[in-house]
C-alpha cells in the first residue's frame, strides 16, 4: 500500500517485502535470533530487516504507530477466536441433537424449583440447551462484526499525515470496515468487552447444564452416567462417579465472570485515548477464550458419550402427582371454567394423597365423586398422554419435538456450509 | 385468540373483554379497590372480573401460566425500556454534534497516558464520543431483537394442551417471533443480561466522558466550565465548581456493573426451568434502567450547556513539544527513512529542552545544524499545520472532521425518521 | 464540647442545646415543617433553630464540615447495623443448635461432589454451618472495630482551626478511637467495604445452606420438609413444596456480591479526598444490610421449623457402598498397610456390585476369600459403627458431636451476656 | 505422630522418615524422576518411597485424605503469602515516611472533587496513604489468623477412625488452632476469600495513589516527576514521561477485583462438603498474590525515587481562593456567628473575582468595607498560616504532622521487631 500510494518507492517496497518473507522463513525454521533487549517483536523484525536490506528497513514503520498496531493485532486475534468458539458451539449443539435423536422417546420430569412439575421428552430438554447455545452463537457473531473494523491509519491518536489508502489495507487484511474516528480507534476495547460478555453468558448456560449433570449423576437422581473419562471415582467405592468435569466447568464460570468484571473495572473512568492500563486487557481475554473453548469442546464430547437411564427418568416422571394439571385441563376441555377445574383437582389430589395412591390408581367412581364430567377417558391420562397433549409450537409433544430436531439439523448443516 | 380458536365461546370472550375494559377504566380513574390478600395483580383483576361477569371470569386464565406470563411481562418492559434508552442516546449524540459544530475550529491537545501527545480538533474529540455511543446504540438494538420473542404458550414449562395460535398472539402483542422451546422460554433471562451488559458498557463510556469533564473542570486544566445547574459550588470560594453530576455518573457506573454481576451470579448454576431465584432479576434491571436513562438525559443537557475555553485548550496544545512527530514526518516526507528522522528529532528536542524553548522559537540555522533537509517550510509547522496534515479517513484534519460532523447529522436525522 | 473549649459561649451553647431538644421533640411528634428548598436535614434544623434562638443558631455549624459529618453519620449507622447483624447471626446459630439437639441421633450421608461419601450425624452437619457462621461473626466484629473511629474534627479535609477536644467528642458519641489523619478520615470508606465483604461471605454461606435445603426438599432426596410458611405450593399438586425462601436467599446472594463489586469499582482510582462519587456508597450498603438481616432472620425461623425425615436420611446413608473406607480402615487396624487394604476393598466392592448386593449382605466366607484378616467383626461394620469410629476432635462420633453441641451452647450463652 | 500414637510401628515410622528425607534430597539435587502417570506429587513420593523401604511405604498415607491435605497445603501457602505481603506493605509505608520527612515543609493543595480546597502539607498527604495501608496491614493480619487453623485429621469429610493427636500435629506444623468440625474443615475456603478481599481493598488504595501519581505527572499539574525506570518516554518528545507503572497498577486493580468475584461466584451455592469446583480457588489466588506483591514492591521503590516539585505545589496551593475558609474562621474567631461570617466572605470573594485578584492582593480598607471586624492581622493570612491553624489531632499543622511522622516511625520500628 505504501508503494501503491507513492509513500515509499517501489524498490524499497520490494526490498522490504522480500526481506520480511525471508524473516518469516527464519522464524518458522527456528533460525531467527531473538534479542530481548530490542523490547518487542516489531523491533526485532525491523532490526533484522536492517541487517538484510540496509536503510530501507527504516521505512517499514512508516505510517504506523504502536497504538493503532496493537488495536489491529487484538482485533485480528479476536476475529480468529470467535471463529473457533462458533465452531465449538456448533459441535456442542450437534452432540445435543445426537442425544435428542438417540433418545427420542425417553420421558423425564420437567422441573421448576428442583421440584417435579410436568413430564417432558428428554429430547425436549436437550433442545432447550440447543436454543440457549443458539443465542450464544448470535452473540459471538455480533462480537465478530464489532471486531471487524480496521483501526490502522489512526496513528498514535490523531490520524496520519501520509496519503494512505485505508480501504485498501482493510481489504488486504480481511476487514469489512475502517474505523471512523482515530481517537476512538485507539481508545476502544468494546469488542473485547463484547467477547467477555458473550463468554460470560455462554459459561452461565454451560454452568446450568453442568448443575443438571451433577444432580442427574447423584445417587438420588441417577438419570445419567457420565463416561469414565469425564468422572473420577474411588477405587474402593466403585459406584462413585464424581462428575469432575461438570463441576470444573461450573467452577470456571466464576473465573470468566471475574475477567469480564476486571475489564469493565479497568476501562471505567479512563480518559481518552490510550492509557497503559489497557495493556491489562489481554490476559483475561486469553484466559476466557481458553476456558470457554476447552469447556465447549469437553461438553461436546462428554454429552456425546453420556449414558442415559430412561427407566429412572420415566419412574421419576410418573411419581409426585405431576399429572394434576392434565386432569384439570381435561375438565376445562369438557367445558368447566379453569378456576373451577383447578378447585376440583385440588380436592381430588388431597384425596389421593390421603389414600396414599397416585392418580392412575384411582377408580372412575372415585373420579366421578368429584365431578360428573369425568368419564372413562380420564383413566387414559398418563405421562405419555400428558406429553402428547402439549401439541403447540415449542411444546413437548412428540411430533413437535421431532420437527424441532429436524429443524435443528437443517440449521446445523446450513451453518457448516456458510460458516466464516 | 381463545375465542378465535374455539377455546372459549364467543359470548364468554366478549364478556371477558368488556369486563377487562371496565376494570382498566376503574384502575385509571382510581376507583379500583386493590385487595392485598389476593397476592398479585392477576388475581385482583380476575376476582373483580368474577364480580362483574360471573363464572366466565374463570376462563380468563385459560392457556396461561404464571411462568410464561412473567417472562412475557418482563420482555414487554425491556422492549419499552430499550426504546427509551435509544432515544436518550440519540439526544446525547445530538448534543455532542451541536458542541462539535459550535466549536468547529477549536484546537486542543490529544492525550495518551494523560500526557499531551498531539493536537486535535475539539470537534474530533466529541466525534470519538459519538462513535462510542453509536456502538451502544447497536448493542441496545440487538438487545431489543433478543427480547422480541413471545414466550406465551409455553405454560409452566412443557407447552399447553390447547389449540392456541401463538403466531396470532405474537402479532397482537407486537412480537416479531415466537419462542421455539417451552422449557427454554420460561428459563431464559438472556435478554436481561443483554440489557445489563449493554448498559454496563454504555456507563463505562459515560464514565470516561465524566472523568474527562472532571479533569477539564479542574483549575489545572480549566478547559471547560460546566453550567451551574450541574455543579455545586462553595459560596465562599466562588471559582469552585465541583462537577458533581459528572462525578455521580462515574460513581453510578459501579452500581450498574454490580447489577450485571448480580444477575450473572444469580443465573449461574440454576437447573432448568424456573427457580424462584429468578424473581431477583427485576430490581437490578429497573435500577440499571433508571440510572442509565437519567445519566444519558443529564449528560445530553450538561454537554449542550457546557462552556468551552478555547484559549486554554490551544495554549495547552502548543506546549510540551507535541509537534515533534510533525517535524519527523516532515523529514520522512523529504525522503529520510522513518527511524533516521526519529533520531534527528530526538536530538533536536533535547537541544530545545536544554535551551528552554519550544520548537517554534528555534531558528532555521539551528534546525539545519541537525539536518540539511530542513528548509524554510519547517518554520511553518504549527498546531494548525499538524492538525491539517492528518488528512486521512478518521483523521483530525479540519475537512475530515467537518465531513464527519455532516455524516453524523445525516445519521441522526435518519434515526429520527426510522426509529422504533 | 464547643462550650467546654470556649469556642462558643456557655449561654449560646445552652440556647443551642435547648433549641435542638425542642426541635427533636417537634420532629418526633410530627409538627416539624420540612422545607425541601433548604437542601438537607442539617439546614432544616439550623434554620428552625434560628427561628427559635436567633443569631446564636449560626454557631451550630462551628467546627464541622459536611465531609466529616457524613463520614461520622455513616460510621454510626454501620456500628448499629453490625450490632443487629451479630444478633441475627446469633439467633440463626441458636436454631442450628436446637435442630442438632432435637435430632441428635439422626444419621445422614455426607457428600462430596453431590455423591454420597461417608455417613455423618445430621447434628454434625448442622455444626458445620455453626462454624461457618462463627467466622462471619468474627468478621463483623472486626468490621465494627474498623468503623469505631471518630472522623469528626477533620473538617473538609485539613483539620480544623479551633481548639476542639476530639477525644471528648469520641467519648460522648461512643467511639473508642479518633482518626489519625484528616485527609484519610474524609476519604476513607474501608469500613463500608469491610461490611460489604463480610456480608458477601456470609451470604455465600447462606447460599450453600440454601442449596442444600433446595436439594433436600426435592422428591429425589426428600430429607426435609420446610414449613408451609417458607414454601409455596400448588393447590392441585399437594406434594409440591417449592422452597421459595431458600431459593430467594440463594438468588439474593448475587445482589450482595454486586453491591460489593459496585463499591470497589466506585472507589477504584478516586484521588483524595472527597469526591461526589462517594455519595453512591450508601444505597448499596443499605440494601445489603436489609437483605442480609432479612435472610438471617428468615433462616433462623425456617430452620427452627424445618421438619426432618430421619428414615430417608438413614436409608440414603446405607446405600452406595459408603462403608468401603470403614472396611479398609478395619484391615489397616489389623496391620495391613493402607495401600494394600485399599486394593483389597476395591476388589471386594467390585465383587459386591457384580452380585448386586450391599456390603452387609456379604457372608464372612466371601470376605475371607479376599483377605484372611477378615473375621466376624467385619459383619458388625455399619453406618453406626462408621460414625462411632470417627472419634477425633472435629469428628462425627456421637460423643464428639455431643460435646461440640454443648460447647456451642456455652458460646451462645456467653455471647448473649457480653454482646455489644 | 502416627508412631507416637501407636498407629504405625516405630520401625516403620523411622523407615518412612528416613526414606522421605532421602527423597527430599533427591528432589533438591534434581535426581528425582517425576512420573506424570502417577497423577500428583503425593503418589510420586509414595511410589519412590515404596522402592526404597518396601511395603511400609503403604502406611505413609494412613490417617490422611486428599481433601484435608489440600486444605492444609493451601492454608500453609496463605500463611507464607500473608507474611510476604505484610513485609511489602511495611516497606511501602517506610517509603512514604521517608518522602514525608524529606519534604517536611512542602505545601500543596488538598483537593475535593479534583478542585483545590485547602492547603495541606505534602507530608500530611503521604500520612493519609500511610493510614490507608495500616488498615490493609490489619486486614492481612486477620487473614493470617483465619488461615492459621489445622484441618488435618478431618479425613474426607467425617473425621478419622485413628487415635491421632491433632494438637500435636498443629504444633509441629506451626498452627495455633485445630479445626472444630471436619465437614466445615474440608468445605471452607473463607481464608482465601479473606485474602482476596483484603487484597482488593489494598489494590483499591494503591489505585487511588496511582491515579494521583498519574495526575501529578501530567503537564497540567506537574507536581512530581517519576524516575525514568518507572516511566516510558518518547525519544522525540523528551518531556513526555508516561507513568506506565502507576497506570498498570491502576489497571491491575480490576484483575484483583475480578479474582475476588470469581471466588465468591465459585463458592456460591455449593453444597457441602468438597466439590471439584473448588480446585478453581487457587489460580486466582496465586495471581492476586503475585500482582499485589509486585505492585507493593514497585510502589515502595517508585515512591522512594519520586522527585517532588515543591514550587509547583505551592503555586497551586496559593491560587484559587483556597484561603476563603481561613478568612471566615478569622471572623468566627472574632465573635461572628459561623453563618454570618460565611456570608461576608462570599461577598468578599465575589469582589476579588470581579477585580481579578487573589485575597493577598486586597487592601485592609477593602476588607473593612465588608466587615469592621477585619484588622491588620487579616493580611497575615496565608497558605502557611492556614496550614498552621489546623492544629488539632489529625490536622495538617506542621507540629501535628511532625509528631505523626515520628509516631509512624516508631510503629514501623516496632513492627520490624515483632513481625511474624
Amino acid at each position: 500500500m505504501l508503494a501503491k500510494q507513492g509513500i515509499v518507492s517501489d524498490a524499497d517496497a520490494e526490498a522490504i517485502t522480500k526481506g520480511l518473507r525471508e524473516i518469516l522463513q527464519e522464524i518458522e525454521d527456528g533460525s531467527f535470533v531473538w534479542r530481548p533487549e530490542l523490547e518487542d517483536i516489531h523491533m526485532n523484525v525491523e532490526s533484522r530487516l536492517h541487517e538484510k536490506i540496509g536503510d530501507a528497513a527504516g521505512r517499514l514503520h512508516t505510517a504506523r504507530s504502536r497504538n493503532d498496531q496493537i488495536a489491529l493485532d487484538v482485533r485480528m486475534f479476536v476475529k480468529d477466536a470467535v471463529g473457533e468458539v462458533l465452531s465449538a458451539i456448533h459441535d456442542l449443539r450437534t452432540s445435543l441433537i445426537v442425544q435428542a435423536e438417540l433418545n427420542a422417546e425417553v420421558v423425564m420430569p420437567g422441573y421448576t424449583h428442583v421440584q417435579r412439575a410436568q413430564p417432558v421428552l428428554f429430547a425436549h430438554h436437550m433442545l432447550a440447551y440447543f436454543e440457549m447455545l443458539g443465542r450464544d452463537s448470535d452473540r459471538f457473531q455480533q462480537t465478530y462484526e464489532r471486531a471487524d473494523v480496521l483501526p490502522l491509519g489512526s496513528g498514535a491518536l490523531a490520524g496520519l499525515p501520509y496519503p494512505i489508502d485505508r480501504e485498501f489495507v482493510a481489504q488486504e487484511l480481511g476487514f469489512s470496515q475502517i474505523s471512523r474516528n482515530s481517537m476512538d480507534a485507539v481508545a476502544d476495547r468494546d469488542f473485547l468487552l463484547d467477547f467477555q460478555s458473550a463468554s460470560s453468558i455462554c459459561m452461565m448456560h454451560l454452568s446450568r447444564m453442568a448443575e443438571e449433570f451433577v444432580l442427574w449423576s447423584s445417587d438420588e437422581f441417577a438419570f445419567i452416567r457420565l463416561s469414565e473419562e469425564y468422572t473420577t471415582g474411588s477405587s474402593i467405592m466403585p459406584q462413585k462417579r464424581n462428575p469432575d468435569f461438570a463441576e470444573l466447568a461450573r467452577g470456571k464460570t466464576g473465573r470468566v465472570f471475574g475477567s469480564l468484571m476486571a475489564l469493565l473495572t479497568l476501562m471505567k473512568g479512563l480518559p481518552l485515548t490510550y492509557n497503559r492500563d489497557m495493556q491489562e486487557d489481554k490476559e483475561g481475554f486469553f484466559d476466557t477464550f481458553d476456558t470457554l473453548l476447552a469447556t465447549l469442546t469437553i461438553f461436546a464430547d462428554m454429552i456425546a458419550k453420556m449414558h442415559i437411564v430412561p427407566e429412572r427418568m420415566r419412574e421419576a416422571a410418573q411419581g409426585s402427582y405431576v399429572l394434576a394439571t392434565d386432569i384439570a385441563d381435561y375438565l376445562v376441555d369438557r367445558g368447566m371454567p379453569f378456576r373451577e377445574a383447578h378447585g376440583v383437582v385440588a380436592r381430588l389430589s388431597r384425596h389421593a394423597v390421603e389414600r396414599g395412591v397416585q392418580f392412575e390408581e384411582l377408580t372412575l367412581d372415585e373420579y366421578r365423586s368429584f365431578s360428573t364430567l369425568f368419564d372413562e377417558e380420564v383413566l387414559a391420562i398418563s405421562v405419555d398422554s400428558s406429553v402428547a397433549a402439549r401439541d403447540v409450537p415449542g411444546g413437548t409433544a412428540f411430533d413437535r419435538v421431532n420437527q424441532a430436531v429436524a429443524d435443528a439439523k437443517t440449521q446445523l448443516v446450513s451453518e457448516r456450509g456458510g460458516s466464516k
